[in-house]
């Protein structure tokens, strides 16, 4: 199992976090995703490690960006 | 035709817009639904005047409030 964090800029809300969270779930290999609104916290729990270009175009996706790792 | 306007508090994006048209459209009578998010401006447009509480109500199930009218 791997364990990947990143921060991600621009959450406001809810709404958002659901979008990221949508978003970072449908990459292969993905097993869990938990984004925490107020810090931009997204962990990425996959079951080998998801490469960094991927998990930031899908936060791109959903319409944000992702700060660092 | 009626229109009315109210000021909405608690969007902070375009989900929360998206939010707030959808609910506050599927009112009866509603023909036209305009929010803006910066100025939390909501206008109504519908064939005759729809209850005020009717429209608080909606913008509460979308997870907002009125602040006024």
């Amino acid at each position: 199992m791997s364990t990947a964090s990143y921060t991600v800029v621009g959450m406001t809300c809810g709404h958002c976090v659901n979008a990221v969270t949508e978003e970072v779930s449908q990459l292969p290999g993905v097993t869990g995703v938990d984004v925490d609104l107020s810090s931009g916290g997204l962990t990425v729990t996959s079951e080998a490690p998801v490469d960094e270009s991927a998990v930031r175009a899908a936060v791109e996706e959903a319409g944000y960006e992702v700060a660092g790792r």
